[in-house]
């Protein structure tokens, strides 16, 4: 819960007096002419004022009218493995953050080392995704947008995320098994090829691609700033209406 | 995010006018002695000053000193089945709720059949404990209070969740299994004895009871509303220092 202080209060008190007072003494100088007046008006309207001010602010704190959430949602990046989730999810949670909204990144690499245990068969994997999903989903009720980046190539836990979340923006990129191989820094490709990986989707098995992406992105086609502009401007348009994200 | 509506600043707007105007006039007329300047003087003032206010108003949505949240933390309810703690845990966030706190609940029948291949084997509940550890932990990150209650008998995976957490409050229901037995509605220790369930605490393993938990509550012999107002009262003087919460 926020809450504002008491400092808050008087600096803003201050900040009212200051605009206000000014134009009642300029008021009283235009109806009488008389600047001595205008000034001890205005002066003494300074100290009743003040504190009327400060308690008129403490009242309002109290009251929850018209003070709003920022709708929350779920941003759910999937494709192949080095197909460049990361960087995507990571720009575009940069730029949630830069705009102050309250945001949440979750990355398989950053999960995945929580919780040692968790294997690659598809069993595990769909575990993995939907235990995942649930977090998601639990930060989204709560008001915070999620970023998440996952291979998730299987379409039921993916479609679980989905399932229990309440605003769920599938960002799918959308490449070749042969395209990702070349980006592949860290050798997974080849590891997989050799044998030294099981279940690797791309390889052993072909990603499992859902019907209907709220967004398609042909990144072997497009750059990471045009991917970025893709997502923000569906955001604006179909998610946070009225309460656009900057565009920069 | 939370933001504030115009319609919010309008209200604030005329709601401070009210009082202003009114001691602007009395204060022309105490100097003047003249009852017409001071409703002039008055009226031109609400014209001039509303909107300023408004102004003034939107200027301070923009700053954020002096907005604050209240601090987050993990409240982990643990003990044998049928010790109370869905009921206890219930009762304290029903109370955070009415306090206007950001909270939520996670209870172990809620998350369970969420995931219904999650099985009772040590190594299952601790990989169900950890994912709900952090789960709650993430939560907390982000501003949210959490009261979580699980049997988590294993102190493995309650110190997992402890460990990924900032404010992590333990809170222990120490009894027996022969006094679980006898609350126990739905007849979990009886299958147990039967051979129905296996790895059940209690019965087949001791509760792992934790160094030094928080709150250690002897639920035989104190009332449900004894150990919430100890629970409130450790969370007033402990976690939310200087921002209590009110005791009904």
């Amino acid at each position: 819960m926020q809450y504002e202080t008491k400092s808050r209060s008087v600096l803003k008190a201050i900040s009212w007096r200051t605009w206000a007072t000014f134009t009642t003494a300029v008021i009283v100088f235009i109806f009488t002419g008389a600047f001595a007046l205008a000034i001890t008006v205005g002066l003494l309207e300074v100290f009743a004022k003040m504190g009327l001010y400060f308690f008129h602010e403490r009242l309002w704190q109290k009251i929850s009218y018209g003070k709003k959430e920022v709708p929350s949602f779920v941003l759910w990046f999937t494709g192949l493995p080095a197909s460049g989730k990361k960087e995507l999810a990571s720009r575009v949670f940069e730029k949630l953050r830069a705009d102050k909204l309250k945001v949440e990144r979750i990355d398989s690499r950053d999960v995945r080392p929580l919780f040692p245990e968790t294997g690659f068969t598809p069993e595990e994997v769909n575990k993995h995704i939907k235990r995942s999903g649930h977090l998601a989903a639990m930060l989204e009720k709560n008001g915070i947008i999620v970023v998440a980046s996952f291979v998730s190539p299987y379409s039921a836990s993916r479609n679980f995320a989905r399932e229990i979340s309440t605003n769920f923006v599938e960002v799918y990129l959308r490449t070749t098994p042969e395209a990702c191989e070349k980006r592949d820094q860290q050798g997974h490709y080849a590891k997989a090829r050799s044998g030294e990986y099981q279940d690797f989707p791309g390889i052993h098995f072909d990603y499992q691609e859902s019907d209907a992406p709220e967004i398609v992105l042909d990144v072997d086609c497009i750059s990471v700033d045009e991917a970025c502009e893709q997502i923000v401007s569906y955001i604006n348009n179909n998610v946070l209406t009225g309460k656009s994200l900057s565009r920069k």
